[in-house]
């Protein structure tokens, strides 16, 4: 260690930060500025190439398990002892930002690369995370590989998880060379945080720059199918039709009222549609659209479905256009450990960053780690609230503020008898 | 000519025309009972070998014109004379009907096979005619073929068209090998009439056998593009949300209630949608729909989308979504001839078929024709008023009912000086 260094003054290198986060940027880079980096595909294992590539760099120890998680072991004095571990995920949305996911490893990436420049002896041993497609968005669900990990899912149905093409998510973690011969299993951890993109305008729009989530709202995720009768437009008279997309309309409208009709902190978003045959003279004969349902109440987002699944039985009812409904994925609200949370709050206040409790509503990894071990999360702020798209954007300046509170929380953490 | 047969007894051979009918429902045919014969697909060309066999067969005089319009002529007593014609298309929608098209073109086959046998002299030639591309669904717009033949539309703008995978419709006539050397042009036609099924419930509800249309509909499409704000769904207040797919939902139900609102004889639809960037947890971006407005009135048509775009542009501005509209075809309402309109109606009183004066919803290659020379059509029921799906169904009865409508319409027109 450096003798001028205490631990207390210890910062990241922000400069090195943002070449690792531009380095990554550009695997998969659209021309939109964001990314398009599918989980497990040839962009994705580059990405992971490049990570295993700095990993090594760094002396760690590197292991791969059976769902492709990436994870890099840094030793303690205090060797067996359970580590505090931080990642997030290297997957993308299509066309999406650079920073979902990836501000997570290379935050972590940066705080092993601190501690080695100082050479900095920690009592408990460190652990990086990358996690197995986060996203969900090639191959349902999301989140699928700490799922796993966690014990929450089951191996062989994740591995056969496939996507639009009818590619398996286990041949394809074979394929990039990243079905690892360590069994995909929970192991001990002492403390996980997730460093990540707040993904909405709270931090934005209140001023603060570290988010301090206390947990993550609760999931419901639905599939709606509608049967109508398709039909040339020109003979077929208004009266007696049976248009599903107009049906559907009804329920999309249904659908963005539902968060008004209820009250309390509810979201609900008609994010996918699929019209057959979608041919501008052929009033439309089937629609498949999906119903995302988010609040920390898990029992106010059941409520609202409850109302929203019997207004669509009335619509259907009435137009008569049969439908059905199924219940794809369900997560209740995750709580985090209040320990840690306020761990994350108490070392923003000491660095002066100002700082906001909140709540995800998204979802991620630190979801089912908290399942396992302590977790927590520290969020930035996304420019304009701004995610999953090109344009996502933080500033380097806020990067590197929420890898600074991370080095401390792992700091703190990996302290811990 | 048998000497038993008087010209006013002929019949057309409806077992004959059943098997033409059934023979052409095997190329392309579908699953699910239809068939999917898409302008200029391998399935097309089969369809066109198989009816150019059948024109050589009849000796008929066979030409190709530089759009892939098919004609057979039969000469006439005094064969200098303009011809008589009929036909339509044998092109179909996407998992489309067995009728929609081929039953105008075998039922002409049928009238010329019926004057073979009985060795009927005409005065004037007769024809029938395959027109190219009539559905529009593979290369937009439809009933090109027929637009260029009659010089509404330019032969090479025409063959510029492309389908969804880029082809061009030029490189497709001339890949199938039904670019012929004969210009694309009018020539003097005598009479056309156009024999088809009704497309819509009103013969099967009023009990009738033929529909008699008085013209066809004007048409009006137009493409709407709206853009949103694409994010993340749970981090994303609903305040503040530019949903274009909500957006959407609010027009879709407004083109419904049009007709509703505005009275008179008016259907509007929107048939064809697509959502970016489709994900179910992500707020839609950008969505893109059509509408079709269609109505005997062009002025109440054009009232109507006065009324539509003033609202599309309320609702977008309302909710920050904004909206671009283009006019994407605008075709008048057509009235056929009067003479051979009363004609179609004679002859299938002197038949005892009951029939109904009505109006096409639908477009056909008459439109065009129409401008060219005298035009009528002849309809017989859709069983539920279904085509354009695979279910769309004719009995074998109506189907030679209105051949021998087709065969005496065409002996009277070509017995005229």
């Amino acid at each position: 260690m450096e003798d001028t260094v205490q631990l207390e003054d210890l910062r990241v290198n922000g400069e090195r930060l943002r070449q690792s986060l531009e380095e990554m940027a550009r695997i998969g880079a659209t021309p939109g500025g964001g990314v398009q980096r599918l989980a497990l595909s040839d962009e994705d294992k580059r990405a992971r190439d490049l990570l295993v590539e700095w990993l090594a760099e760094l002396e760690l120890e590197v292991t791969i398990d059976a769902m492709g998680n990436i994870f890099g072991r840094r030793a303690g004095r205090g060797d067996d002892l359970a580590p505090v571990m931080s990642g997030s995920h290297l997957d993308s949305q299509p066309r999406g930002g650079r920073f979902d996911g990836v501000l997570g490893v290379m935050g972590m990436l940066e705080v092993m690369r601190t501690l080695r420049d100082h050479e900095v002896e920690t009592r408990r041993p460190v652990a990086i995370a990358d996690w197995t497609n986060e996203e969900g968005s090639r191959f349902s669900p999301a989140m699928v590989a700490s799922g796993v990990w966690a014990g929450a899912l089951d191996l062989r149905w994740a591995c056969d998880r496939g996507d639009v093409d009818g590619k398996k998510l286990g041949e394809e973690l074979e394929r990039i060379g990243y079905r690892g011969d360590v069994p995909c299993q929970k192991f001990p951890v002492h403390a996980y945080y997730e460093y990540h993109i707040e993904q909405g305008p709270r931090l934005g729009r209140e001023g603060k720059l570290i988010g301090v989530p206390e947990g993550i709202v609760c999931l419901h995720w639905y599939d709606v199918y509608l049967k109508g009768e398709a039909n040339q437009v020109g003979p077929t008279p208004m009266e007696g039709r049976h248009d599903a997309l107009c049906a559907a309309a009804e329920m999309i409208l249904a659908v963005e009222a539902l968060p008004r009709e209820m009250g309390g902190n509810l979201v609900a978003t008609v994010g996918e549609i699929q019209n057959q045959p979608n041919s501008r003279n052929v009033i439309p004969g089937e629609v498949h659209f999906t119903v995302d349902i988010r609040s920390w109440e898990d029992d106010l987002a059941g409520r609202a479905w409850g109302v929203l699944e019997k207004e669509f039985r009335a619509v259907a009812e009435r137009r008569g256009c049969p439908v059905e409904i199924e219940e794809t994925w369900r997560v209740g609200h995750s709580s985090f450990d209040p320990t840690l949370v306020r761990r994350v709050q108490e070392i923003a206040d000491a660095l002066d960053y100002p700082s906001l409790k909140m709540v995800s509503g998204a979802g991620h990894d630190a979801s089912y780690v908290n399942q396992v071990c302590p977790a927590a999360m520290i969020f930035v702020p996304s420019i304009g609230g701004r995610s999953h798209v090109e344009v996502e954007d933080t500033t380097w300046e806020d990067c590197e503020a929420g890898a600074n509170v991370l080095l401390h929380c792992v700091l703190e953490s990996a302290a811990e008898g």
